[in-house]
């Protein structure tokens, strides 16, 4: 550990803002605990304003200290963990909603204010902010941002980086840049907005965002439908496109997902469903009955069961559920490792059938589920964490998954990031140029290479 | 000129498609030669299919000659003309459709297919490919990539980016890079599609885009407000914002664009209508009639006439008069300068009486109007093109309306790009950190600078 590097943090920030020990350990996992891994930082520091983020960020790359930027520690990609060390900067006191106005449809918010406020907050004023990646009480804005988060949702509203106009973010030597801002279209440079989103951490530290909303749908209708198998549940989905229907969500649950789950479904399930899928019409009340009905049609041919859930408590229960699921799952067995494969649409059916196959070579028990219409599984190997060899058996099971989705002509990750546990997958997905472009990138903006080092583009070898 | 450059670029295409003289000065040109803005190339080549690009690109790379790719030169910067010289590389006959997945809600194609076709080929097969930047039938999807277009119905549906999934991209030397594919979802890089998309050229020539289509709204009803001033009309807008409507476009126009373009507006216009908008509700049939309803009375109270367009002959007639007013409006005094500057929502007032303002001050005639949702205007310097005094009392205008926009935190550019007519306002809207950062970018694409030289990120000094 660097000399001094506790009590010079403490006085940028204060000494109670920097934690170590029992206090620190929480902000040094992130679910990846459920497939063993953590990490153990220098130091810990909670900054409450932007200008200690900068001072914070100055001092580490004055002093050749590594950044670790944190928002809720709910990604499932290691992203947050300093698993080499260096100082966490977790941003969960930039918790300031620093301007809403609803009549514009905009809001900006600093970095750490949580998902689910942000959510709230629209909501009470008519309007909708789409994304929701999930656990939104936990997780944070910037989070989301640093991640470009999708969920459910992002079918029919894309994923976060659509509804970000403007950043700020604090790069290397502690400068703050802004890119964009209340703007609902600008196109005088270089999208550095969008290269921020999604870069996990790499290039900088996002502090603060400028959101756009949307007015809220008058009415939300889920439409179930269970299957005796997958290949009737995809055929289902396919029906949907092909019948030029867009439901604002379109996710689906194998097997697998369904048995570790059933009992919290509301309403219940048939005793042979092997297969579900849940679409949710939205749109004015008219709109959405309309929609509701034509995805109820094209989902029943072949299905056990279709209905649709009317009643505002039935509906609570259902996202529920559906929130629940990757808790579930990992109640199975203890832990379990879940990767975010994307592939085309035509390609849906397959990589279903894929992460069984993978699976049984393994001797893992799976499940898959996730968001069918943007064709983005989350596969699963459900084990022991605490088990070494299980996680070494996940470990080789998710390579050979990824190898294939990539046959496939799909990514390793559609919504969680490379972070640490994928990192070796980014030269599998990218071709030299491309990964070369994107590593000097890196370099440009973090000359010292001290932004989450390791994490989503690692160095070469 | 470099010696043996037509020889060597007519090995490469072929002698006919190598073009010098009367038949090359249409690519010398775009739509600022309303403005008195022309180039003088090289020589124009019309490359037929990508690994042409490629050998052209190297071989320009290896000879130290700019490269200026170039659509269907509908551009209102100047980014295609050939100001300084150098190859200019028109990709129009990359003009294939090379793979169509209606029931997938995808396309690929080359960037030469005209973005008309797009449009009725989504359209003819039940789906919607909604960015619509104008002059369709010339314009190209490669343009409107490397533009990142907009258009009225980004206001519902976003501008091109949003509808982008996939691009490759010839870059120095002639490496063809691949970013994105048929993929809806994709986080495992840094978002370099991005970086590319709206780049102007500057970093590479795109050469194929996969596109994501969705499924076409049933029905599309037009609602147009007369008002008798600016204000008792933005006042209309501002409550179709405030009561959470959200048409697919929100257009307005100014007393100017009126008056150039009364005559042909379908149904006519009261006699003191200066301020009009026009917005149009689509989804399902009783869902656009429900919003044009709504829509309508949000924009009653004020107005002179408020009314929906019912059948298809007006439609067509509104939407053809929509596309005519930018020709409508050079016709009055032979040319104009029009800058789509693009302010935050409740700036929008502010922008349209400041365009006057900067108009009186200089003494010309002025007009606006565009897109009012997005608060992006086209504001506009009516000149006769012919007079030298003129364009340059227009420049100064302009100079003084991109320096207003600014204070108003507004952008210089909301979806033309910045080319080589607004390429000194790139220092002014950037400030030093992140200017620094994006020449550093064109420089790591584009290290001996060809790529569209001088256009929308200039060389310092």
């Amino acid at each position: 550990v660097t000399p001094g590097l506790v009590r010079d943090l403490a006085a940028i920030v204060g000494p109670k803002a920097v934690l170590d020990g029992e206090a620190a350990r929480p902000y040094q996992r992130d679910s990846t605990e459920m497939q063993g891994l953590a990490g153990r930082a220098d130091a810990v520091v909670l900054p409450s304003n932007v200008e200690q983020v900068r001072r914070l960020v100055a001092w580490c790359y004055e002093h050749g200290v590594a950044i670790v930027p944190r928002g809720g520690g709910t990604g499932f990609a290691g992203g947050a963990v300093p698993v080499e060390g260096g100082v966490v900067l977790s941003l969960e006191r930039l918790d300031r909603v620093l301007r809403f106005d609803p009549e514009l449809w905009r809001m900006q918010v600093e970095a750490g204010v949580r998902t689910g406020r942000v959510h709230r907050l629209a909501r009470e004023n008519g309007l909708l902010f789409p994304p929701d990646p999930g656990a939104a009480e936990q997780s944070t804005i910037g989070g989301n941002v640093a991640c470009n988060a999708g969920g459910p949702h992002s079918f029919k509203y894309g994923v976060t980086a659509h509804w970000v106009t403007g950043l700020e973010a604090v790069i290397a030597g502690g400068e703050l840049i802004r890119l964009g801002g209340p703007l609902r279209k600008d196109v005088a440079g270089l999208d550095l907005r969008s290269l921020l989103i999604g870069s996990e951490g790499t290039l900088g530290v996002i502090v603060r965002v400028w959101l756009r909303l949307t007015p809220a749908p008058e009415a939300l209708i889920p439409v179930v439908a269970a299957y005796s198998s997958p290949e009737a549940g995809v055929m289902g989905l396919s029906r949907v496109y092909g019948y030029g229907l867009l439901p604002a969500a379109l996710e689906y649950f194998d097997a697998g997902a369904v048995a570790a789950t059933r009992a919290a479904f509301p309403g219940g399930l048939p005793e042979a469903t092997a297969f579900l899928v849940v679409a949710e019409a939205d749109g004015t009340r008219q709109g959405a009955e309309a929609l509701a009905a034509e995805v109820a049609e094209a989902l029943a041919e072949g299905a056990l069961e279709v209905r649709r859930l009317g009643s505002p408590g039935e509906i609570r229960d259902l996202w529920r559920w559906r929130n629940g699921v990757s808790f579930a799952v990992s109640a199975q067995l203890g832990g379990k490792m879940s990767e975010d494969v994307a592939v085309p649409l035509d390609r849906l059916g397959e990589a279903i059938a894929m992460v069984v196959e993978v699976g049984q070579e393994h001797g893992l028990r799976t499940c898959s589920w996730g968001h069918a219409g943007d064709a983005n599984l989350h596969a699963t190997f459900m084990i022991d964490a605490s088990s070494p060899e299980q996680v070494a058996r996940a470990s080789a099971a998710a390579s050979s998954l990824f190898a294939r989705t990539l046959v496939l002509g799909g990514t390793v990750s559609g919504e969680h990031g490379l972070g640490w546990v994928k990192r070796e997958q980014f030269d599998r997905q990218f071709g030299p140029v491309e990964a070369t472009l994107q590593r000097s990138i890196k370099a440009l903006f973090d000359p010292r290479g001290l932004f989450n080092p390791g994490k989503k583009l690692p160095p070469i070898g």
